[in-house]
């Protein structure tokens, strides 16, 4: 996967999110901090109802200071939008189909390849009640609309920022590189070593009896082999599991069944270590 | 994108939504609201700090009535995931490395594919200001963490719920969200059986000793766990590997050590081998 410092580079730049006629304080905010959160920094608010700048919005956007000191304002959305190449216009409603309509993840990536053609791009979100009017989304190149249920599809206006803000990040990584770090690259044991614990629970198991009848010990190595192999154990793992079987082998109990604590669960132990009832 | 109507067969199951010690009950109501809008619908929480029911969770879920009515309250993380066969922890700190990590879409896709095949299960979100503990993480399966702006990279509550829960929707669109992956051959036992494994193998290591200095248990524990989870062990498998350690923390060495040959027996050496006694 790709390591964390490869995703600098994107950091800066991407569309502008263009708000029209916001009206809380708090989404706007919210919209910031969400924006921060991808990387996206360039806010335009159309006509914000309650003037700008905003008390609330700078308390919602929690250090997404970045983006609210470079907000800007415009009178018009013609105004806000006048520099852009091209522009999205989100709605979660089925228009007289005068667009082209994307999900987010493929408008992501079409702003991706314009931006990296040094187009200038932006995304057009409206109101919290009722969104943008057709007169607005002509305005726009293309329609955004969210993958959502149909029988509870309202988003709010911040967390459809924060959608299409999260797709425009991933479009910029590298197919597998969704993560900003990865789990350890596991290294399966040699087989050897997965050996050397297989022979060793074979011959703790053997000085105890537990392969009868003995026709049968066959086939119950088979299957005590089977359970080894399958996880695909690695060597930190099989060290971890030979001091386990070393210690249950070598050492006999210091303490009558049930007095060791075994963390939450010690009343039922001896219980536990009886076969499972089918259900 | 496809179109509404295809999207109707998923909107019920979907893996549940578990909240470690949620504090606010706006942010229950956010998170229940962001399930409802991608299909989520199964909400469970441990400790909520204020309770349950939460009249600012209900208020501030919008609508979404049928996940907060679901809602599920437990004392203890074990018990909230203790049906489940396999379980995401959700983290945007890298941890010790014990654990697969996957980004959101990854874990979606593998998810929606777990649950085609009839497995039940659930992703971890943890507390708002510190998350989950490293002992909540070793408990799941796997880890998903967020592509965020290294710079801003603190995700609400609701907006990781809302992320996840997008792209659980998102996996179940054709054509491209069914391709990639298939459903695991395997079923992974419950979370309880995996517990019981690890409580019968905690007791009797403890009984002879194994923790020390008893400082180390935790860290010590916590590797024990990570190596029982990691393989995503069957029921089948567990029932086998807890007689192996019943065998070897009840029954004494009927033979010295060394005098049973490690590799294959043959007949005489089986015979000689004390059966197992009846308890």
């Amino acid at each position: 996967m790709a390591g964390t410092d490869r995703q600098q580079p994107l950091m800066t730049g991407g569309p502008a999110v263009i708000l029209v006629e916001p009206q809380l304080g708090e989404n706007i905010g919210m919209v910031a901090r969400a924006m921060a959160n991808f990387g996206l920094s360039e806010l335009r608010l159309v006509r914000p109802r309650d003037g700008w700048p905003n008390s609330k919005a700078q308390a919602a956007a929690s250090k997404a200071d970045h983006v609210i000191d470079g907000t800007a304002v415009f009178e018009t959305l013609e105004a806000a939008i006048a520099d852009l190449n091209f522009v999205f216009a989100t709605t979660a409603r089925a228009r007289d189909g005068f667009k082209p309509v994307r999900g987010p993840q493929a408008a992501a990536q079409a702003l991706r390849a314009r931006i990296g053609a040094d187009q200038k791009c932006g995304v057009l979100f409206g109101r919290e009640r009722w969104g943008l009017s057709n007169e607005e989304i002509s305005l726009a190149d293309e329609i955004v609309t969210y993958p959502v249920n149909p029988a509870f599809a309202s988003l709010n206006i911040a967390q459809a920022v924060l959608l299409m803000s999260y797709e425009w990040l991933k479009s910029g990584l590298a197919p597998d590189g969704e993560t900003p770090f990865s789990g350890p690259p596991m290294q399966p044991a040699t087989k050897s070593e997965l050996q050397g614990l297989s022979d060793q629970l074979e011959e703790a198991l053997q000085a105890r009896g537990y392969f009868r009848p003995p026709a049968k010990k066959p086939r119950m190595l088979e299957g005590l082999r089977a359970v080894l192999s399958r996880p695909g154990f690695s060597k930190t793992e099989i060290q971890l599991l030979r001091g386990v079987v070393r210690s249950l082998d070598r050492f006999s109990r210091q303490m009558p069944r049930g007095s060791g604590p075994p963390g939450r669960l010690n009343e039922d132990e001896a219980a536990r270590a009886e076969p499972e009832p089918k259900r």
